[in-house]
């Protein structure tokens, strides 16, 4: 029979950290905390199971598993000689969600669980407190009644608000039990009008609501949004954990707090939190209350007014520090705690892996090496390859002039620019126009993730550095400053109104999440040093990595910035890039509208010296690195001219008139572009074509082979179907090597190769294999074809695909493995069947996916290529994919 | 060491007829011939793998080939007692092309090889015709000029005219030796100036400069054309036969001719043939005199006034009847043989499977069943699946009034009508704008090849039903009539004349092959009748084949002809095809253009009653057979409005402005329609058009059920991508058939699957098919994605791919098994590793092509479905495969 829960607690537990696919990672680490003998309230995990056979089937909860949680509840019962509904001393209990992977916020929660107009009484009296009492109760009816019962938080809130004016009270402290007594009937009242029914009294019904609303909410529409970003599947689930309650919230010696072991920030080995007192737990995470810092070093550097919890409360502080050495120790990684002190005794709510800028990443790491705590690979599998993006883009240039508009906190590292917006559904329209925004809240929801996703940057005027915003900005590798408290945020005005300025929607600032700023207008930026722990990592990563990885470029720029970044070649020099300069657009557009071949060939010729041109800054720059070039690939008509004067200019330049050019621009003309004539198709076409270009690449080898300088040209065919149509176009381009090599006197030598990018090349790429001289995936192409979606026109439908669950990451972004990865593997296997040494790369946005690189890992890719800025990140995908399949 | 040379004559042979791979069919069956004892010159053939050796590389005739030539050589010199190049006793000898399959005059061809100046002298006097030796010798100058050497015809051609004219000789039988020794003496002058080198007079040199040109011609245009049209691969190769020259033209004791074991145009089991007296074989296949019959019967029915061969050379004929006896009971299928007679003396040249009609092939078929030559299953084998085509389609009216032109012999059976063209590339230049044309020429030649592909229909006026025209014609099930006498074109002034009246290109005529009549403009028709012959071999079929066959039909009429054609089902229902009714196209765009779903389905609603009588007109059609239908699959835009009459018109049905209407239109563009938003896509966007649609299918099912007929629908969601989009879309389906039975009170049976037709649904069949009930592989749309080809695109660049050789035919017609069909196997594969009794079809274009069809019976589907007038052809091609299968 399957097991559906698992309990812990009192230095014990029946789960442990490894469960984290059974028990998320929630319940796996509170089993593990207990099982150290962490003080960890007692408590149960429903499996991630459950939560599966509870969304996948109609059937609800599976066989056998209401009789578990009741023993599982009687176990906790027995733990803390309390009754769950009892009206001595009943037994509260939280409700949370916890999946495989981290869901900040993401998901329903209910705390409180257990209250009722009984049980609260004895709550009174077991606290001595009845005003905290009641206070929970009406928290457990809002919270209860929204998540699990579906009344819409605003009826409660008028509710607490009405009854604040009418008794003249500002805040929420100054309510008094009585008050509170009568603030939950009207919660009560409002939650039997809603539902016409009243609110569940008995504790059973409740933890059976909420266990079935945990589960539902894995479906909501914010979750999905979430998994989406994150591409985590749905079929994952989420457990539930069961646990007793402590309350940070009842009286002066208690308090809530979240810490992590050491700064997530900048990576320093200093123990680093924040708390409140008196609060629940929640109320840090919100950022309702600016919260105080753990350590006394903590609160100088921020110079708050308030005490550290070293000061305030030593005894818990020096035990607490106690659990961060053990539990960093134990998991030999950052840990991001949860903690509550109820009446001066501390409980440990929950450990997990600490999320952390890339900066501290890195430093983590490198000290961890430095320590003794792990090895170079450990270190290397430490650090998210794709955060690392928020290392390698410009900062602020220091010597810039800047207009301090206020300051925040540093909560997710480096610049950003951008017009202002104030809500998410703004930031998303004003990016779809092609616009950089930044996100300006008071604070931030999970409802905001969609708009936080696209925004370059976000400010919010409250919330520490563990709210919301601070967290998924983190998360995404935005810059964030939070809880700029000089700035205020007039939402209905749509203005951010500093002192002495407003910005209004639309104006551009600047913002910095290494140091907090918030600047006007833009501000200028430097290139990142990748000297320090970068360096030391990326020297390690080189060690380890087997992939070689390559850069995309076709300008001298990107050549040097791929460079730069340490690319070893280029993999993909689109060709066609180069025909959109003015100067030479005139004559693309002459060649493709050329009557026949002898005019294509004029035109060519007047191509060919800006092409060798640009071959030869290419190959100078790469210096002997190889250099992959791709013939002509998109269908001509991506370069036709559309206006009147675009075709005269052609048809002077060509000597034809404009009924001929007109004429020939209509024949151009396809239903399906992307399926029609290019790719090689132009190449059997118009060999006139290659032959320009092949003669282009080779003329610039012989001229830098000729200086005694090294150049390795590597001639990439597109979009090939089978082997006799790579023959005839190889042999074209032989043809011109060896005309080229004679003519100037000099032999240098080069590769001739395709891409694979349709699943006809994959299927027939034994044959292809037998002369090729190097495979390149086009995974765009191969994507595109596989699943019959055009790039340019699934956006419409994609997104509806994401929103129901249909497709749960964009096949675009992260390869899909079962499909398209299937024909990659395909690809290889024939190849290498056939050749065993084949060379063979991948070309495209997958190349700088940290997952996609590890599936060209699996499948024996000898070399990714990406986009120049992506190179480290490739690297270190590259790594880790070599450690993880060494078993590292 | 590989054996390049095998030797025939003198009753045994090195090869024989199982051996057109190695030695073509002609050489094959040469050998076969010899074997057997019949008078066969002797010879060798140089294999196919001499060629495949001669055209791959570039060395040239392979290693240890010379000497083998040279000891063949010998063995013809040793059994005829004459010398290759002796000034005694010369031997001569003729070089031919033979492929694996029949490529009738596709190839070139060099007679009388061996004579130079001094052996013509030694012929004139071992014949003892001194003008036939130099009327020998100027044709081998011509032909060995043209074919090997490269000189153009006209350069022969002028000399003979000037030289008759200014001898005042109207006809070549005027000329004399003496005359004849002038020409050759200007041939061989005329040769020297062109090439700057004289005629080769070394017969060895003769010899090897043929062969290498038979080789070359493999690969040249018409031949690759020819190859194109009937699917051969290049990669085949021609062999090489060198054979004694035999003279049919040594005077009046010497005959040329070419028979049938059998009536290749009507089937009756009567001996039939041509033959000219005092000719080379050449005349007859040219047409250039019109020959004369065989047998008696034939020259009684022809009207011919010329006398038979059976009156003529009785001796001879009785020895040819006894061949035709041996040769089709050898070969048990009708021949196609080709004779000559020297001097009284019957050789046998050639023997082959005769090319019939499909009327014809009927016949044959059940005669020789009744005659007891082989079993029914055979029978099936020796009819042409693709070539039924010809007895499918209408037949000319016998009751229309008609007015004829002129009349000419019966070559290809079956009536056609069009626009008259004079040459090939005008043929292809109006079909190219939707034309359908009749090419009218003198004689055809393989030039034409193209020109005649795309005809409806072909006319000659010079000669026989043995000429090119009419065996092509044939072949290509292309109605013919040859040899029309009283009629007249005139090339130049591109008219045909006939008595009376004046035909000019683009007038419209009509030509009936089945009896030769040639008609002025558009004669009525009538539908086919399928029975006799065709029934019974379609009933033979039925017993046989294991695969179901159905048609793609949308309109009671096709689904009715489905019917009468036997069609088991309907495998393909394009719901799309129904909206295009002007009564329909303003609610599907009104439906299309709805700017939210509550407009969407106002417009739906509208829609419905017409899908609804849809469905029901076609299940009561099929009583009760399965009808598939395809929910909405095409690009939305396919059904968009183009002028604004149109947009108003629908802004007006959906009570909305213009502009909205506009700004929808504007939305709806996409790049790549084909790989857009289409398909399922529109399902799970839009899920309330799959609902309509599967309302209107079920409720048609209750109408049909509840007056208690049959009712079998199918419904298919087309384009899946994985299993989560095609039970999001069933779910939808499911609930409307529930709702729909409570709603009816009724109950029915009914089936939801999917098309398989992108990659991604191949790889994934086995997850698609744990809750599909039916795949239906969409063969266009997998080639289109699987090649990276849109169909509507790529007729600009395949043609140019064919004409290369870079791809041998056309994916859209014949599966391409290689990529297309590997994804179709791994389909079937997946899908029924889980779900072994998964039921899988085909549709689409490849469901009605003989060679695709076997294909599917080899992977295991269980039904094809086609366009309703080749479900015979289907049923045929399928019975074919299963007892292909079985190995029968």
């Amino acid at each position: 029979m399957t097991k559906w829960i698992y309990a812990f607690g009192d230095g014990a537990a029946e789960g442990n950290a490894e469960m984290k696919e059974l028990l998320g990672g929630k319940g796996a680490n509170l089993a593990e905390m207990a099982s150290l003998g962490l003080p960890v309230p007692p408590g149960f995990t429903i499996t991630t199971e459950a939560c599966t056979h509870f969304t996948d089937t109609d059937d609800g909860f599976p066989d056998g598993f209401e009789a578990e949680v009741k023993a599982a509840l009687g176990r906790i019962e027995k733990a803390l000689g309390r009754g769950f509904g009892s009206s001595e001393t009943p037994l509260l209990v939280s409700v949370r969600s916890g999946s495989r992977a981290s869901m900040p916020g993401m998901m329903d929660t209910v705390l409180n669980l257990g209250l009722s107009d009984s049980t609260v009484e004895a709550l009174a009296r077991n606290s001595g407190d009845e005003r905290f009492a009641y206070d929970s109760y009406r928290r457990f009816i809002q919270m209860y009644g929204n998540v699990v019962l579906g009344v819409e938080h605003h009826n409660f809130e008028d509710i607490l608000e009405d009854y604040k004016d009418d008794h003249g009270y500002g805040l929420d402290i100054e309510l008094t039990a009585d008050d509170w007594k009568q603030v939950v009937a009207a919660y009560l009242a409002v939650v039997e009008e809603t539902l016409d029914q009243p609110f569940p009294q008995e504790p059973n019904d409740q933890l059976w609501g909420a266990i079935g609303a945990v589960f539902g909410s894995w479906m909501n529409s914010r979750a999905v949004a979430y998994r989406r970003i994150h591409s985590i599947p749905a079929d994952w689930g989420t457990a539930v954990n069961v646990q007793a309650m402590v309350f940070g919230n009842m009286g002066e010696d208690c308090a809530t707090g979240v810490c992590f072991t050491r700064n997530p920030s900048t990576g320093e080995n200093t123990f680093f939190g924040e708390f409140l007192v008196n609060a629940q737990g929640e109320d840090v995470v919100a950022g309702i209350r600016t919260p105080q810092a753990l350590t006394e070093a903590e609160r100088e550097t921020t110079g708050s007014s308030l005490p550290s919890m070293e000061v305030l409360m030593p005894d818990i502080y020096a035990e607490l520090v106690d659990v961060r050495e053990r539990l960093e120790h134990h998991y030999q990684d950052l840990q991001d705690m949860e903690f509550t002190v109820q009446q001066n005794k501390l409980w440990m709510l929950q450990t997990r892996t600490g999320k952390r800028t890339a900066k501290a990443a890195l430093k983590i790491a490198c000290d961890m090496v430095d320590e003794g705590m792990f090895d170079k690979s450990s270190a290397i599998m430490h650090v998210d390859a794709a955060q690392l993006d928020q290392l390698l883009h410009p900062t602020l240039d220091p010597e810039a002039e800047r207009k301090l508009l206020g300051r925040g906190l540093p909560s997710s590292p480096g610049a950003a620019t951008g017009h202002v917006v104030f809500n998410a559904d703004d930031a998303e329209a004003r990016v779809a126009n092609g616009e950089r925004v930044i996100l300006v809240r008071v604070e931030t929801s999970p409802e905001d993730i969609n708009g936080m996703h696209v925004s370059e940057g976000i400010l919010t005027t409250r919330g520490g550095m563990t709210s919301h915003a601070a967290v998924v900005a983190r998360g995404m590798g935005i810059p964030c400053v939070s809880g700029a408290g000089d700035l205020r945020v007039d939402h209905s005005a749509k203005t951010l109104i500093a002192t002495g300025c407003t910005v209004s929607e639309g104006d551009v600032i600047t913002i910095d999440g290494s140091t907090g700023e918030v600047l006007e207008g833009v501000v200028a930026t430097t290139q990142p040093e990748l000297t320090g722990d970068f360096a030391r990592l990326m020297e390690w990563v080189d060690e380890v990595r087997t992939m070689g990885v390559r850069a995309n470029a076709e300008t001298p720029k990107d050549a040097a910035t791929a460079r730069s970044f340490g690319a070893e070649g280029i993999g993909l020099s689109r060709t066609e890039h180069m025909f959109f300069d003015p100067d030479r657009i005139v004559h693309m557009r002459e060649m493709i509208l050329a009557k026949d071949v002898d005019h294509r060939r004029a035109a060519l010729d007047k191509l060919l010296p800006y092409q060798r041109q640009d071959f030869q800054e290419l190959f100078d720059i790469m210096e002997g690195l190889p250099v992959t070039i791709r013939l002509l690939d998109p269908p001509l008509n991506e370069f036709l001219p559309r206006t009147e004067e675009e075709l005269r200019e052609i048809a002077e330049a060509a000597g034809t008139d404009m009924a001929a050019v007109k004429y020939r621009r209509a024949e151009l003309d396809e239903s399906n572009p992307m399926l029609g004539h290019r790719g090689c198709r132009l190449g059997i076409t118009y060999p006139e074509i290659y032959e320009m270009q092949a003669r282009a690449i080779f003329e610039a080898a012989a001229e830098v082979a000729k200086a005694g300088r090294g150049v390795a040209p590597e001639v990439m065919i597109p979009l090939v179907i089978d082997r006799p149509e790579f023959d005839a176009l190889k042999a074209v381009v032989d043809r011109v090597a060896a005309e080229v090599q004679v003519a100037k006197g000099i032999e240098f030598s080069y590769l001739v190769g395709t891409m694979i990018e349709l699943p006809r090349a994959c299927l027939m790429a034994g044959e292809i294999a037998e002369t090729a001289e190097f495979f390149s995936f086009g995974t765009n192409d191969l994507t595109q074809t596989t699943y019959g979606f055009s790039r340019d026109d699934a956006g419409t439908f994609l997104k509806i695909y994401y929103q129901q669950g249909v497709l749960s990451s964009d096949p675009f972004m992260t390869i899909d493995r079962n499909g398209v990865g299937e024909l990659v593997r395909i690809g290889v296997e024939r190849g290498r069947a056939r050749q065993p040494d084949l060379k063979m790369g991948i070309c495209g946005e997958h190349g700088g996916d940290p997952e996609s690189v590890r599936f060209c890992q699996e499948v024996g890719l000898n070399y990714v290529s990406c986009s120049p800025y992506r190179v480290p990140i490739a690297k270190l995908a590259a790594a880790q994919a070599a450690v993880a399949q060494t078993g590292g």
